[in-house]
């Protein structure tokens, strides 16, 4: 039905939501507004925007036009900001190369976007020289430099950053057109088989900036964001657009710190010297903020962290609610832009004690404004809210990925039914919690019952003395399969299977678990580490084939 | 350039912004929040959106469709709220009338929109009984009545509300359509000639919800809308949308007080009985509520009113700060949907003294997020932000209504040069705090010198004894045009033309004013009262009558 349509007066302007259009309000209020890298250099908003035209300026004259793909391979970099809106304002698409894949898939990724450009920081220069005869799309290469000695290269370099920039015009003039234009694109590499680009447009973008901005900053006081915060991502930019969390903080007019590359004692610094109150970050970083602060010299209370990328483990969250931080977690995926859900507490509900917060703030959270996020059974069915009815999370919202780039087998599967499959495994509870319990392909069947791999890795990593713990199922001839646990000790720690074994017995005796999830002893592997994936979560592919 | 468009597999949902998406989010976590109405009914969010089904299945059996004008006249009631979302979300158009208008401006409205259906309030009957003969568009009439007697009335009533609403059914299946589908339709009276209609669609309003929700939400503390607010609103249902509020209130969840017909008594004790924190009005209504409350029985703290319609006098401000209220002005009109700007105290911005606190509070505000809220001369450069030079507001933004209906002319007058032309002329500080000074047609030009009518009144009401007062241009042989001042005194007072020019004087010594702008004694007029627009505006085209 496309009748009753608004009709537009000729010289009406339709407000297309564009990436540059998030630049408006900061850059009217707030221009003096400070943006920071690594305590080494300060601009203002305003230098900020001028750079973006010179950026644009740059990009043009080596050849960049509506459509061309240009490629980052950075730490967190003001020059990243930079092209999070400089390259899309253009109409080029940004590439947010994912600088932990392998060289070989650098380079499938580079070659499936076809990258017109590539920044690249000189850190990463050696991967490109081991890689280059196989590049099948023939990129500009930019150098992206601190100010150090430039790398001993073969790769024809166009000129480094700030040189080109210098030489550029502030005064680019940023063009309308179609918000369904490509902002930018990453791959994901969650699955088996070549890594898949997802694409973002300009709308996708701005509606994920909106949404997210109204769910931040509307609770009445914990865990939310506002215009008095000084923002300092870390995670990756080239992840998912950091969350997307940088355009909030841009469209907010926050006071911005970029940490380069991520170096515990430097991020602690850094929210030391400027005062960082919002930051988002996976576990192990967490992880290691917490280590390397121990000493107790500094006061991390008024830090308000969003914990994504994997499950945040009880205990963790435990130590960063002891350290004073106000800790958070929030579900979503490359493929949902990221942020489908946070585990904000709810408006006036007092936890019943420190173990209920925990386990609100640990959950995969609410789901945010303007998401359908449903559980649904197999048949599509909704799941009853009652904390124990499992089945997948899948979600519709104004900024998902609608395909895989070139992948359309996978594309239409992601959408079965015209809803996202997220290949989770949640329950919800009355109260809205979502708490994920597994991957699809992660549970675990042994003698015809399922297992959550998640379940039982939670509570072993209970047991005094584990640090972390990760669970998969191995072939069994007699169940099917058996979970099979690989565990790290806390340095020092010597503890072993029989007092993992007897702590997981106890909760099959307050049922809380089945007695087909405690693993045997002998399944009980202690390792060194757990590998992950570049983007750091648990590698269970590696350690499927590690336990075969 | 349409080309590097993002491509959609065909399973893919594209998620159009529609208006019942708005429910996701509070039907997913706040289905027993409670929406109220005077005290008398209460029901949860639950029962509302069952309720919203019903008004679908009801309208749509009497003949409503897609594409089909549902017409109100009520006050602001639960069963308007109601229609805010089943009307759009059946892909119908909300016409909200303005039900302060003359019958015949009534009648013209709803001949011009053709309106299908009208559901009317006992209060408006005689008013369709008087205009009935003339109606061109023979709609089906619906009585929304709180269980009284059914009105004397020739209308051919097809039921009323809650006895139709009880036999239809919840299970409604809201179709999907073109975001850009109209939603909504008001007629704007602000200037010379017939109403003129501005329509909103289902995108205006999601991206007016989002941004205004932004906006509101991310203050750090004051002037602040967070999600354990209760929600009141106390501009009219019909004015545009309660200035959209009800949406943003209903998409965070918040408890919501419909308060019927507007009384001062009826509006305290509501607010005291439901803990009322979030309301909006014009100044008249504050005016009549701090009048009311001031036995000093009721503590108004707490209370966070945004001021619009016209602007809020720095004595009404001091008045409603000394009770407690965190007062603010607000900024827009029919045509924008309406927030452009909201009069917030800035990031980090310690008012120097409660003066310079009231004028902040009582400015035009600054631009909310996603505005492009320009002050340009007549050949539409942007002026400086000193402070002082004078030029009209021009906007654009994701939600303003892209034409007149059926006024090809003046919409293009509006939109000249791709801005919305306000008329408004204003001036912009440093601080992004904008100032309104003059409507494009009130400015009066006396000897050669442009003189702010808006300044004399807000100086005039300065003087001890002045409740209120509105100055108007009126011809004059020597000067071609000299302010003339309508003065209405407060109870009891006495003040006369003389002290109110004295005072005036004083601000030209100080060089507030010009000498120019002091109108003679006898163009002081005192009088019983200031005529207004059916919206609480001072009708300065019925003063320049008077004056005649």
């Amino acid at each position: 039905m496309q009748h009753n349509l608004i009709v537009s007066t000729p010289s009406a302007y339709s407000y297309p939501l564009l990436v540059k259009q998030l630049l408006i309000h900061s850059l009217s209020l707030y221009g003096d507004q400070e943006i920071s890298y690594r305590g080494e250099m300060r601009y203002t908003y305003r230098d900020f925007r001028r750079r973006v035209g010179q950026l644009a300026s740059t990009l043009a004259t080596l050849g960049a036009t509506h459509g061309s793909t240009v490629a980052v391979m950075d730490w967190d970099s003001h020059r990243y900001l930079e092209c999070y809106f400089g390259v899309p304002m253009m109409g080029a698409t940004l590439f947010t190369v994912n600088v932990r894949l392998s060289p070989q898939q650098i380079l499938y990724t580079l070659n499936d976007a076809a990258a017109d450009i590539v920044l690249v920081h000189p850190d990463f220069v050696p991967v490109l020289d081991q890689i280059r005869d196989e590049l099948t799309c023939n990129p500009r290469f930019v150098l992206l430099a601190d100010g150090q000695a430039a790398p001993q290269t073969d790769l024809p370099l166009a000129g480094e950053y700030e040189a080109l920039l210098a030489d550029a015009s502030p005064d680019f003039d940023f063009p309308e057109f179609d918000e369904n234009t490509k902002a930018a694109t990453f791959y994901t590499t969650g699955t088996t088989g070549d890594p898949k680009g997802v694409c973002y447009s300009h709308r996708d973008i701005v509606l994920h900036t909106l949404t997210t901005a109204t769910s931040l900053c509307s609770p009445r006081d914990g865990q939310r964001m506002h215009r008095e915060d000084v923002y300092m991502p870390i995670t990756p930019m080239f992840h998912v657009l950091a969350w997307g969390m940088p355009y909030v903080a841009v469209m907010l007019g926050l006071r911005t710190v970029l940490p380069g590359r991520y170096a515990p004692d430097m991020l602690l610094k850094l929210r030391e010297q400027e005062k960082v109150t919002f930051s988002h970050c996976v576990p192990t970083i967490l992880q290691m903020l917490l280590q390397s602060s121990q000493d107790g010299t500094q006061d991390l209370s008024g830090w308000k962290i969003i914990i994504g990328g994997s499950a945040l483990p009880p205990a963790l969250c435990e130590a960063a609610l002891a350290r004073g931080i106000d800790i958070f977690a929030g579900y979503g995926m490359s493929e949902t832009g990221p942020i489908a859900s946070l585990a904000q507490l709810p408006p006036r509900v007092t936890p019943k004690d420190r173990a209920d917060e925990v386990r609100m703030r640990c959950s995969t959270g609410r789901p945010v404004v303007m998401v359908d996020f449903r559980i649904v059974s197999e048949d599509m069915q909704d799941l009853p809210r009652d904390g124990a009815s499992r089945g997948e999370i899948v979600l519709r919202a104004p900024y998902l990925t609608q395909s895989y780039f070139k992948k359309p087998a996978a594309s239409e599967e992601l959408w079965a039914g015209g809803y996202l499959h997220t290949q989770d495994v949640a329950v919800m509870g009355q109260d809205g919690f979502v708490q994920i319990v597994d991957r699809i392909k992660d549970v675990i069947k042994t003698g015809g019952e399922w297992v959550s791999s998640i379940e039982v890795e939670n509570l072993i990593t209970e047991v005094p003395g584990v640090q972390e713990c990760a669970v998969i199922g191995v072939p069994d001839a007699k169940w099917g399969e058996r979970p099979m646990a690989f565990v790290v000790r806390k340095p020092g720690a010597d503890v072993g299977a029989e007092s993992i074994r007897e702590k997981l017995l106890s909760h099959v005796d307050t049922q809380r678990i089945s007695k087909y999830a405690v693993p045997e002893a002998e399944r009980i592997a202690f390792v060194a580490e757990i590998p992950k994936t570049s983007v750091g979560k648990i590698n269970k592919k590696q350690l499927r084939e590690q336990a075969a």
